[in-house]
């Protein structure tokens, strides 16, 4: 058993955490995005809500001090801890479909929202129930006039980002697969489950992606 | 049959319209928001995305010119006419618990999510189904740190948007019930649906929500 938990480049995972555990998730070599979706473990139809959060919290940029609120408006997850401060909960995760319209690639690319649903999968949660997702270390810059620009992330080697559950979760986690939102080379994602004392939890088997 | 369909203040409606029709929304008396929600008519998994809708426009802005995309990265409708030209596609339909949390405000107070979800039922959308709703006429600024403020909207009496059906959708709509959201005072919202030819279709029975 690690401490760390690795997803490997372009990949994902999804693994339950109890109410009060700690999730660490670290860019272990700077400028990687990780894609990060949210579900009520006792009833799956309560999910992350990027229009409540962004009500709620009544900003667009999340960090220390925030919640991640449900559709059903209960709080998820309190950020505790961002050493880079800059996260993204604009932008649905990258699909296939992003390649082929946005990157005009028509070949097979791996993506988030695929490499979410392999890993949901196992927990009867369908491609259509995933919503647009929490994108840490995502650096997504707007204008006045609400233009918006897909910048590699400010993230360095070791930055983190702390989140305290709120209910009983499932989570879905990746190292996301798109070149423009990482700075062109694809990068690990490591993550850390503790509970409130501290204690780390081995999470087994939480990568389906391969 | 009137062309004019009135959403009396504080209530909503649903109801279906095809591929190529023309659907007309009209604040008669000015500083009115409307919320809009869209399904795939043949498979209502298939539904309105924000997170999709802003990646693919780059754009938190969106107005004529414009497509709303699915979450299958689909495109649901183009904005083909907008006279107000300020929209938000960042914050949830007002619920019950906004009025409770933001408000501080114990008692039933009329909400979108409910009245969306007393429109959608006759179509077998559930309230856990309905996703953040593209606000017609909604005043959101942002600043450039990302804070958030709803402001009173800038439309005047007989402001409309028009929005060609890239596919069979089902519509939910309202005439929000929001305070702030509607500069004090709650009017109704008018629509109208035609076809490409220009050819007026009467809407029955679409507001079940009194």
């Amino acid at each position: 058993m690690s401490a760390i938990n690795t997803i490997p480049p372009q990949t994902g995972a999804a693994f339950e955490i109890g109410k009060g555990d700690i999730l660490t998730v670290i860019d272990p070599f700077g400028k990687q995005v990780s894609d990060m979706v949210l579900f009520n473990k006792a009833d799956k139809k309560e999910k992350i809500s990027s229009g409540k959060t962004m009500d709620f919290e009544e900003t667009i940029l999340l960090t220390k001090g925030n919640y991640l609120w449900s559709n059903r408006s209960q709080k998820m997850m309190e950020i505790i801890e961002d050493t880079n401060g800059r996260n993204d909960f604009l932008l649905a995760p990258c699909s296939p479909e992003t390649f082929q319209i946005m990157y005009n690639n028509p070949s097979y690319h791996p993506s988030c929202l695929e490499n979410l649903n392999k890993n949901l999968l196992q927990f009867d949660i369908e491609i259509d129930d995933i919503p647009t997702a929490f994108n840490i270390f995502m650096n997504v810059q707007f204008d006045k006039e609400g233009k918006l620009k897909v910048l590699p992330p400010t993230s360095k080697e070791g930055d983190l980002i702390r989140f305290k559950a709120e209910m009983d979760l499932i989570v879905g986690l990746t190292a996301c697969s798109a070149e423009d939102s990482n700075g062109g080379i694809f990068k690990p994602i490591h993550f850390i489950v503790t509970t409130s004392e501290g204690i780390i939890k081995d999470i087994p088997d939480f990568n389906k992606s391969s």
